[in-house]
């Protein structure tokens, strides 16, 4: 399984069967992980499919992929119903018989005797092997997977939950299929922005990746739009790993200088790990008052383990009479300048540290829409401020961006950001 | 391009084209527009698969495709640059020619031009169209979309951008492509359920949709475990709306009567609009009192457009100083059970009532892991109460499952759950 004198897997296909993955409803996520393990091995995935559960199309996928990869990964249909066809197919497509193995019926037999049950008589499919392939154990499930070396060729069959797929291929990345890779790995770094348009980030990386990515061993750099935030993914394909490390810390550290104050993560933790990293640091906690944003920043602080060292809490004051009430925001302030407005963000930040005593409080007000805009201040229009121990308050008016959820996780974002300006990340 | 006399367009694969689509922080999600587009105007999805951008591999998917299906839907790849591939290979796959066409290099200059700049050479790429195709107009982007009728089958070429894409495929399936399509078109339903394990709603719903299944014009029923809930999709393939309608209908129906009150979506709606409607109704606002879950709930009740009509605020009282300072629960409540318990769940619940004044107040204390566990109180133990007017404190004590994002969203929903059947859903 592990001789070093064959050809090594360089490319890969991933084919995932099942009907429901072709709805509207559910996405293939598992091709994610699958893509980032080949990746760390050195094998490139050169394309994906989602497959229904049809014998023919999905032994015709598998026949084709073979002839273009040199591993082809299936997951899912290794059930024990008719639905479940991966086994039948991928027979036909390597033109191998599949063999009832009879210490698996015995385990999955055990499975059910465990929980005081007949294994139904179904359940022996999942026992079915292709003749030469190798039995991947399965301590989450009850469907075994399997590794055939064809020719030079390999073909992997995995089941489809993520918590029996994740770790059977974990081991075989460090096993039999790592020991067939090649030499040289894909070592990558990332670089997240905030604050700026996708436009603007190309225009300052271009320059440089332009370069890179005509050197000898090139770095590969991706720019990727996603929620809050702009990020550079950068990539290299080394047999050296001090090397290419190397090259991908002096890479980063010119796009952080040309980025500037911007960049807010280069190890890719997202910005509410990052923010709580820094409070735990110095020993600080934080409260927030939010209206606009109804909980999320605080909802996404509290996602860190871990996080309540530091969170304390917080005031959701979404209508005008809690922001008084509550929030101790003057009435005659809402009144003078509207709820969404800057005097009312820092009363609200002030109220949440007269409340709670947090060391860093902040407050978010705005107009997440669809209604509630005005010409003056339009839909997307958020107040955010932030205090800080012993400086003077912070507050801005930013323009955020998206429909209602993504104007709530934006503005959320900008809130965050601002706490990192302000302890000097 | 509207002929009627032609063998109607049943089935159809989807083909992604995209490097940045095969990497681990990208989803296709252009796919699931796309089927449920096609499913409504009667065409099945057969399979999808996500491409790099390799001019050799993108023909080889589109030809073996055409062989497979009767409808080729491209995303992507449509761009200026040497990247773009999708045209050339089409090109390939189809052996046809592209040709400039002139009004469209005219169309993208003056889009330059509005902007005071010159069209770039090589956006003459973008006016490079499949010879017999029509141009499908692109008012989001330069890109424009294409429509071929190749022999009995259809190729279709859509821009990857969302925004770019959907109105193209929106008109596309009301004009050539709905035209095509078989008389008979797919109708769904789907019933979320809360509250019962997959396995649970599984051996209640079986019996009904085996009888189902079986019928002359079968309902397919699927079932899915997604957070917080059990979702039940049924569809029927039919020529008439109203019969089809009234199938589905029923079905819905003994359903519901066989899950009962754990049914608490009928048509689609998510929990928090769901409880929000309600509360509308009702004349009813809403105020909570979170711990664990951080503020999640209120942000899940403000994710629904027009919820400042009914919610209030509410506090996050993430540490016990918190509880009792602003929380208003007695710090010898907390010494007496611990802050994860049922009297200091209805203790906050009370709380925010006092500083809120809202008519339905809710409760969420637990330990939403990875640490903080106990033998007694382990991860995973989450302590609800909801307060409605004129009616005895309801509080139960839930073991909610998954890691700490699920877990948050699991206590949110099941909090939500309990407002829901307190309001008599």
């Amino acid at each position: 399984m592990t001789a070093t004198h064959e050809r090594p897997l360089r490319t890969a296909e991933v084919i995932a069967v099942g009907s429901e993955l072709l709805g509207s409803t559910r996405l293939d996520t598992n091709s994610l992980f699958i893509a980032d393990q080949l990746s760390a091995i050195g094998i490139e995935l050169r394309s994906k499919s989602v497959v229904g559960d049809s014998r023919e199309l999905i032994a015709d996928l598998c026949r084709q992929a073979l002839s273009r990869v040199d591993l082809v990964v299936m997951t899912g249909g290794l059930g024990p119903t008719d639905d479940d066809l991966t086994r039948d197919a991928v027979s036909a497509a390597v033109g191998r018989p599949l063999i009832e193995h009879q210490d698996i019926v015995e385990h999955i037999a055990a499975r059910f005797a465990r929980r005081n049950l007949q294994m139904p008589e179904i359940n022996r499919r999942q026992a079915h092997v292709l003749e030469g392939a190798v039995v991947l154990a399965n301590p989450n499930g009850t469907a075994p997977g399997q590794y055939l070396e064809h020719g030079e060729k390999v073909v992997v069959l995995l089941p489809g939950p993520p918590r029996e797929l994740q770790p059977m291929l974990t081991l075989l990345c460090e096993g039999a299929l790592g020991a067939r890779a090649a030499r040289d790995r894909i070592y990558r770094t990332s670089l997240f922005v905030t604050g700026r348009g996708e436009s603007h980030v190309e225009e300052i990386a271009q320059p440089f990746y332009s370069v890179w990515r005509s050197e000898q061993a090139p770095i590969e750099t991706t720019i990727l739009a996603t929620p809050g935030q702009i990020e550079l993914h950068l990539s290299l394909r080394s047999s050296d790993a001090a090397a290419a490390a190397g090259r991908l810390r002096d890479a980063s550290s010119a796009l952080v200088a040309a980025l500037g104050g911007d960049v807010f993560s280069v190890d890719g933790r997202p910005m509410e790990e990052l923010v709580g990293a820094m409070l735990r640091e110095r020993h600080l906690t934080i409260a927030a008052a939010e209206s606009c944003t109804g909980g999320l920043m605080m909802s996404r602080l509290t996602d860190v383990p871990g996080s309540s060292e530091y969170v304390v809490g917080g005031l959701v004051l979404y209508s005008n009479e809690l922001k008084t009430k509550v929030g101790l925001v003057p009435a005659s302030l809402i009144a003078a300048h509207g709820a969404v407005s800057e005097p009312v963000a820092v009363a609200m930040a002030e109220g949440v540290r007269e409340r709670t005593g947090a060391d860093v409080c902040v407050a978010i007000t705005g107009i997440a829409g669809p209604g509630g805009g005005t010409p003056q201040k339009p839909v997307g229009t958020a107040c955010l401020a932030v205090l800080v121990p012993s400086a003077p308050a912070r507050v801005r008016t930013a323009s955020v961006f998206g429909n209602r959820t993504q104007f709530k996780f934006n503005a959320a974002q900008a809130a965050l950001d601002m706490v990192r300006r302000a302890l000097g990340g």
